[in-house]
């Protein structure tokens, strides 16, 4: 397997639970420490550490340790690789929900089809 | 849980894996059978079904089975929703690599800053 290959299962790995999907989440509104990000859940420090180090060791965290303090903040380029696999694969998707689409439209009307707005938005920005 | 978390889960996990990503591209360009896929991979026949089974659970891929011949194509909605929740983080992480390559130039001069062609190109797309 190659590193690439490797990187991003760590990535799609780390993604694959909603504690740490909110963890990115608040972290791309801003750079956090760890004892304010553990307040936003319902579980243990230790639980949370957990959730960080699957976080750090895929590259979508850093680390700084000042003093008894660690500062955390998002890291881009993994989350970056991500998204960028998806894009390449994302025309021949769109594609065929075009075609669903067309369908849909063609046996019930055009009401039908409304898609939502967030996906019509990426589109037309494209 | 929410449903579209569980199923966020679901998606970013079958993506992990990069046989399961081999086979999300091979039927990005076209449907295909499980014999067809199956001979792509150094792994036995058995192997490569689990693979599917779990791209199948996530919502990835559809099967339809016309007597011997089970067929497989994508599935588009699940890999745009995850495409979408990177998407609505990307913007966060992209200024943070402008800041980043800003650094780089103002230290080493701007040929420091070369970015992969594919960011830029999905960038200026959008």
């Amino acid at each position: 397997m190659q590193a690439a290959d490797a990187s991003l299962d760590l990535v799609y790995a780390a993604l694959a639970d909603s504690t740490r999907r909110t963890i990115v989440s608040m972290l791309a509104h801003g750079d956090a420490t760890v004892g304010t990000i553990a307040a936003r859940f319902p579980m243990s420090l230790n639980g949370v550490s957990k959730h960080l180090k699957v976080l750090e060791r895929a590259g979508v965290l850093e680390r700084t340790i000042e003093g008894r303090e660690h500062r955390l903040r998002l890291a881009p380029g993994r989350l970056d690789d991500a998204a960028r696999w998806l894009d390449h694969y994302r025309r021949f998707w769109e594609s065929r929900l075009d075609a669903l689409e067309g369908l849909l439209v063609q046996q019930h009307g055009p009401q039908t089809a409304t898609r939502p707005t967030t996906r019509r938005t990426a589109r037309k920005r494209r």
